[in-house]
């Protein structure tokens, strides 16, 4: 089973500024990873406040023993969460970070990610495909 | 209708730090804004919890078509909040950033807002007279 | 009474990058502050040179003892004239600094003002309204 | 009475990373601080919430008039959260900042804590015995 | 048609290094990319020259009217090589940035890519299956 | 019409440092641009007042309809002057700015010209062949 | 047994800045650790000299077979003596720093201390009593 | 006899970023130069390496004793190649840099140059039309 | 002969900011200097124009073959004024920069004088004594 | 009584460095002092160890009643010894910084005094002769 | 068997700039060293490009078993070139780099060695003799 | 003659963390040179404290005409003390630095030496071994 867990403002895809963060709402990639996934469970998640993802991230750790990897996109806290890059820091299970647009080619700010070098690894600018492509790595760690 | 979210600590208006921030509550400042506009509902809301700042902003955004602006004072959020500042991007309705003291004239971490690029603008240093003003703009923008 | 000092090239307004400053001259917004505030003279003052308007902030300060108060937009000014700055805190009057653009929103260097630590507050992006504001509220300085 | 307050992660203490924070788990340490001091209650209180933390703060310093000291380890938002800093600066209560491994040895963002310059001082490196420490420093203030 | 370009040291995988860069030589992951798209051809280049690397992007991007899209891993020139940048920059072609070590958890100068903000996207950390993933991205850009 | 406008110090052409700056007079190079292009004439305007040179700038953008072009050396000026910068931007006229010695092989305050940017380009280092060279190109533009 | 190692400007304790420093002068304390932990012999040394405060802990570290451990208040040296962090890092005994004021809330070069991560930990703002804290640690780790 | 070395990427001029770098190629402003000074030659260079850049220089500088002069367009190199700017110092000729666009208003990598300050000069934003500038330059350097 | 020019609101010395300018004007300390050295004229000059102080420093130093030594106290020109510096730079006589307060114990834009590497040297902080102390030093250099 | 305290390699005056530190050895300087105010006796402490001269700091200020004043030139000192500083500041006699060199205008790390803020004041520049201007100076505090 | 690498420019020594880099050509140190260890086989490789270089160091590393160690002169490279420095962290072999000036002592941008990290060691400021020395060092890790 | 002068800790050779500095203890060397150089005596001098550093090469260069020149191994003063650098500078000694370990390769501040640009230049990360190399070229010199 594999864990999404989107950040801030992610609830308002499809809505907000869709020249950056395109068109669909995030439903239509959550089940076209079901569709493509369809052994795995995937559990969805999306809040705007750090401290409940920190808790998620806690509980997927130490309380889901089925939980074979979670997918962030910590969004905004990215830049700056060094609570939730401890979080990510503190369980047993592999996470990658995703980002929607491509961070490294706007504004100066987003050039950093506080809470990558606690994942696994990062995919960015490969818009909503890029958990479809986390998921996939996720499971060739399983294996 | 108009909107005030006041973030950190501001709910200690007239306990805290008077020689910075006065000896009014903000209470006084909310019937002195009533009373000089009485044809606009004010609403008001106050937290210190990041995540209900960003769930407030976006239920005034998209939820609620009768809100003509946003005054915000982000407190503290407002010099490393990039989470609130993409809230404020993310809504179709205009955002005045207020700080009671001069923020420019403090310690050298309040020089900088990252939330107020995300706004219309920002009026500092002015008290509470600062929360009057920017409603008294954003009726102009309305009309 | 107050004055109201604009710094280089605010005598362009109109005429300059009006997709940044508006279509407005500045004659404009001064004929409605005198509309709206008829009891209160309103001296204006507009010159591209750092020194004149040292030497109008010294006039105000020490040789007007009507001057119940000084806007001042010190154009580009604000982003290196520590004179100013210093000419500013030398006097026993209240000046509220106000910028027209958002300049927490522009360039790098105009992120920064260095005028703003010697005045009462500073009110950024309202427009030309924002010289309403100012003057509304040193009024309330001076009941 | 005195208050502990622990913020982000520090739940996860004796399983989370123990080449760094040890093996104990909190319980532990409690327990012998209540030991060592039976006249002082000691409330005990942690969350990955910096709105909650903030709200206790709140809390502590203004309705609770029992409380003559608060511990606090803030965890990673000791490095970014001038929301918090704020919070103990706004209560008129002496706040002692304490972290279990040698934050100035440990990843260059951990040698800064902003929430530090609002506290009575800070205890680092000293383990669990931190808490001891901070405890036993506040009743001195408190005779 | 796809293409892989693999910048200095790449020709060394499986040897240099391996408990960073892990033990399998670049010809594994080359095949198994092969097996896994039959229908795409997969074009591989290597070289430690930055100027070879800036003439195959070149050749690709306007004298190859068949490439859909190039896999680029510059090495050690995504932290300094502003003339590979350019060079993407120039090409009508989408170009994914891949990384097979996690370059946000690992020194200080590899945590920024020069070259990422001119690609569509990044993958890192993901070890060798980052390539397929880029892959598996183009290829619904081609559709 | 082409105007030139020699920023401060520069009246001091040939008395001044002249292992920098030459040995020859102002009045020397521009008897040679006057020959060298006889059909344009050449207005020649020198200040050590940053307010002059801006007013100047104003005049000939908006008030002299004949004004095809400006050269501009603002001396000391290009590092500091984002008001002499604005004036540029706000003008309709392309300007060139021009320095006689290299200032990027100079000190490292005056590697950086905040001038320049509002400028079409900048010709650095060419002695007062500088300035010919400008005039040449704005010939170009006027055709 | 263990050893207090107090650097420059301490002797002065009592009589220097006592709005900083306290009115108490070090004997005081010295008297009531001793009484405190009559057990164990304090050795004291205080030197404004860094070479002599180098020689003292290496022959605390390694011709001292009884020392147990070093409490160090390095004044000023703790933000620059390198050499000093390196003597602690070279002894085979515990060695904790302890401030008097509260050093993160002062100057800005006091915010950091080259010397603390060659130690277990840090103690700062608590005074005299810290001294008293940092004893009563080091007796944890003897046993 | 003079020489125009171009850097990276400018192989791609007229079909590369128009908006930018113009419409034209390079072989339109080379026939210009030649038919404006028909008494000398020009030698064509153009290499995405920044190897045959320096090998080029070298051999221009060393042994070509015709070569009067050199004018070098880095490209990305300007901002980083120590290499080529060593070259440049290293040769007997004098070196002009051009730019085609005005470095000094683009992004803030390009607005260092480090090859400039081993050059006599630098021209940038003139666009082609630099090229013929700095061949002028040259020629009174020659006479 | 020596001429003493002073820079911006020093012409309120006495009135202006009296706990760190002192309550003495400026024409007290003339009259001392020039009873101190009666048989040298002493000229007086103050501006807030950069410009003028710029054109005075010329005019001394080319136009005025009596000028021994010129005492200047840039006020906050020092900070940033690299014209003034130049200015100085340019002209054969020697330069004192005097500052009344002790610009390295205020705030951290004062601790650098971009115009005092341009001068022979620089008294600071004793009052309006350091400009007796500048002549008396001049006169040394005058035998 | 005053006392003049040289720091480091200030022994080799008239040996080292001429063309920087002048010919004169400081036996000369001394010796001109005291004739121009032999009515105060004046101490001469020479030493290269930074705790000596704390330790020398600390006497006069503290055991010797009879003094006046302290001129201090920390040498290399200045630039890094916050315990000088320390020192300084902890003492009740005024203390005045001199140099022989224009250290504002040599080295960047020479820029910066961090002794300098301890101190009333700073002559920089003016060679032997600033010492004489220091004691001048402390002599018109004294009365 | 030992490998001296010499990069860019350094094909140049004894013709480029000689009060840096020395009359002597490098063929004399050659001879010299072969001439010292006559049983060492030396091998002498000089490139200006970085490719090149890259190429070698691999091919040292992994296809020349005789290979006991190489020396590196990097150049210009030293300060930039990350791509070096993996070459070298990447093969089983010990490098010492030289410099033959001493780069600490030069411009700024000299100080710093990204490829110093990756070698045992450095020799800088010793002329040609450097080479030797490495060589000697070498040795002794052979034995 | 020469002398070597090793600074702080290193007295504590092959005791202290011989896993960077080795097992050695500098007697072992200090055999070795002798035995190598039989012809030259070799003065050897330890301390701890900076000011004996400095009278130590002030009595080699000016003192004792034997002396051809120094070796200095500063330990961590030459991260900081500029007074060193400064006594370096002062005789007219050839000065070689030398550092066991290889300081580019460890914690950033080790990566800058303020005393080398003062020496003629630099061997560091060879080990003991570096001594021997530092003597050698001194050697060259002197003939």
């Amino acid at each position: 089973m594999f864990a999404i867990i989107n950040g801030p403002n992610l609830n308002l895809l499809g809505k907000r500024e869709p020249e950056i963060y395109g068109h669909d709402r995030f439903e239509t990639i959550l089940r076209q990873i079901r569709e493509t996934f369809p052994a795995d469970p995937i559990e969805y998640f999306q809040s705007n406040h750090e401290g409940e993802i920190i808790d998620k991230i806690h509980h997927l750790g130490y309380e889901n023993p089925e939980c074979d990897g979670i997918i962030i996109n910590p969004g905004a806290y990215s830049h700056y969460s060094f609570a939730i890059a401890d979080a990510i820091s503190s369980v047993p299970v592999p996470v990658v970070e995703v980002h929607i647009s491509n961070i490294m080619g706007r504004e100066e700010f987003r050039h950093q990610s506080v809470t990558a070098p606690s994942c696994v690894g990062m995919i960015t600018g490969l818009g909503l495909h890029g958990y479809l492509s986390a998921v996939a790595y996720l499971k060739t760690r399983k294996k």
